[in-house]
């Protein structure tokens, strides 16, 4: 497998999480975003939509984070990322999606170029964006776990998809000095999961490619 | 079942079309998204998130549109609304997250009102904002289908999980004035599933709750 991503890429990370869970090695190419290397020719003929992270395998190229993750999850199912239960995977599928769906398009760094480009917004126009977006996604999230019985991780013993998006947006949240304070039950999975070396291998600033 | 929606909300449509293609009936309660309905401590109390839809099942309540249809294709598997082979459920799930992850979050109610509102954008810096954020993600999804044989729907000959949110997708585009003139193959599977019943019934207009 070879596995297109960046070491600061949300979605990048996210992966990384899963291949470690998983045990599976892949051969890295860095795709410096700042840099543009995400829309030349050859990473679009890789991608089309032109954003990382792209895997090929098998003379295929899968994109989209989640849907990369729910497929290693169905080729190499253990450990599993998602719970047996239908009721329980979609909590879980739905935590994940809060999350990649709602809070993730939002701070990506083409719209951010947008704000600032096309908009004019200055770093304080953007950071009320984003303390936006990311607390309102971060409290759904929190009020989603409120709801269930207290456990190390998301959902449960074991860390899965929900804890693989979790992680990669607080860490987003801190890097964009989002407070998260209000969220209790988030820190307290995030520093279960960043206590096993799956997550802590895949964290940012151990990548080849960290700045 | 009872199912939370709106009949413009692009996530609820495409739940829609999945209740009718597996020809399931439900309860409708229709949640005036303009009227605020969704950010009532009652609606709170089934989606934290306050967005719809939101679908209460057996005392379960789930949530986030995409989660809700692979939970509908895992309890009742009849027809599938993603094929079988992992490699194509994994170009399914990429397509559908181009819009539901890149395209629709743009897009949403809380995002253009924070535009006109906090950023100030009038009617033709929304439109700039839209044409650019769905130009881009129809873009994407004619170039992944174009990369893939001829076929009435978009991965095959029965439509499934990327047709039901390109449909919604689609019209949205139209209703922002959004031209699609450069995405024939997305024109075409739009006019192939149009004409069957599960996908014109769930049409916005169709709705009880249409304006």
């Amino acid at each position: 497998m070879r596995f297109h991503g960046f070491f600061r890429s949300s979605s990048s990370y996210r992966c990384r999480i899963a291949f470690n869970l998983k045990r599976l090695s892949y051969a890295f190419v860095s795709t410096p975003l700042r840099e543009g290397a995400h829309r030349t020719a050859a990473f679009r003929a890789l991608n089309p939509q032109a954003l990382v992270p792209a895997l090929e395998d098998g003379g295929e190229v899968f994109t989209q984070s989640l849907a990369i993750i729910e497929w290693l999850d169905e080729t190499h199912p253990t450990p599993p990322l998602l719970p047996a239960d239908p009721a329980t995977r979609a909590h879980v599928r739905a935590f994940a999606q809060v999350i990649a769906c709602e809070v993730h398009p939002l701070q990506n760094l083409r719209v951010l170029d947008y704000l600032r480009q096309e908009l004019g917004q200055d770093d304080a126009g953007v950071n009320r964006w984003l303390t936006r977006w990311i607390g309102e996604g971060l409290a759904a999230c929190e009020a989603l776990l409120s709801r269930r019985p207290e456990s190390p991780f998301c959902f449960g013993e074991a860390p899965g998809l929900a804890d693989i998006c979790l992680v990669p947006q607080m860490f987003s949240a801190d890097r964009f000095g989002i407070d998260t304070a209000a969220f209790p039950r988030l820190r307290a999975v995030r520093i279960a999961c960043e206590a096993l070396p799956a997550f802590a291998e895949a964290a940012p600033g151990r990548q080849p490619d960290a700045a």
